[in-house]
């Protein structure tokens, strides 16, 4: 049994939803020594957020945003706004996205099916770089 | 202290909202063995999803299909079309309700709340079996 | 390694999206022998919720509940109306924010980021008190 803690720091990205699951493992070399366990990456933010969905699309991360916006719009009866209008639509989509995953391991792997891919969902049009924690136990 | 990890297989289901709990600890006899843990449940897909809600009625079932379908629907500005109208509706039906649960386990039982039940979201309409991966760990 | 559990009650609030981090982590002192681990925080209901969010202003949490009530509307196509206006939304209201938050602990203390709390969202009128499961594991 193991545990460990390693906290990294994603680049600033553009508003929109990034693929980041090589970049993450890649980070993570200890996840190498893990023969079963789990993952748990946290982004510590609370207007950029992480969710499991389609690796090999592009399309498909430009209509997570389309439809984020189109849901969670700026134009909407909040009250939150000083901090100004993409700020709290992107407190909901953080929401709604999430802002942790679990991911199972084996044989020293994340253990994702073939079309998963970690997005890095960015709801901010100027969210700088993002700070994950990311919590390996297993053996 | 003890980690295992079991890989399940759930049959085609029609696309809507489906309660397996009893399907999935069924499968997983070892959740027994553990006093006290944590069953982290996957699915090693991204247009069908996990989720915990009511166990009871299956008018609550139907009623968040009607509502998956309302505000995520077919109609729409989405650039992802070649798989067909359902696929990238279901894309992000599956972030919104989640790709896997994480739940207590108490004197060899998942310890749910009286009205908690797990439900398999198929957004599909041939979704076709599913693949689970389970990771059990606890003393 | 450790691994501990510990039953807690919220007291009954009104419907809305309400900040509890500190009441957690005060009944929960546990957390202290943990120097890395993670905390599993699980609500036993499906018609209240937990989620992360910006910990700082009341605005915020305030515009969480407008848009939920926006876009989980309780004038629906809903069938399962028998408990109320307020149930139908509220059960998928709950599977939108979810029902559990898994925290990373670091030298003893939940590891969040600086603008990061604890949101118990009560989606119904009169929901009285909230049991939560916590779950402790680490080193």
């Amino acid at each position: 049994m193991s545990w460990s803690q390693h906290e990294i720091t994603l680049e600033a990205r553009p508003r929109g939803v990034h693929l980041v699951t090589s970049e993450i493992a890649g980070k993570v070399p200890q996840l190498r020594d893990l023969r079963v366990g789990l993952a748990h990456i946290f982004i510590r933010h609370t207007s950029a957020s992480l969710t499991l969905n389609e690796n090999a699309s592009p399309d498909v991360r430009r209509d997570f945003e389309t439809w984020l916006n189109a849901y969670v719009p700026e134009e909407f009866a909040w009250t939150h706004t000083l901090e100004g209008s993409d700020d709290m639509p992107a407190h909901i989509k953080a929401a709604l996205m999430g802002s942790s995953l679990t991911l199972p391991i084996s044989g020293g792997r994340l253990a994702l099916g073939t079309w998963q891919g970690i997005y890095l969902c960015e709801h901010r049009d100027r969210g700088g770089p993002r700070s994950l924690l990311i919590t390996l136990s297993g053996e």
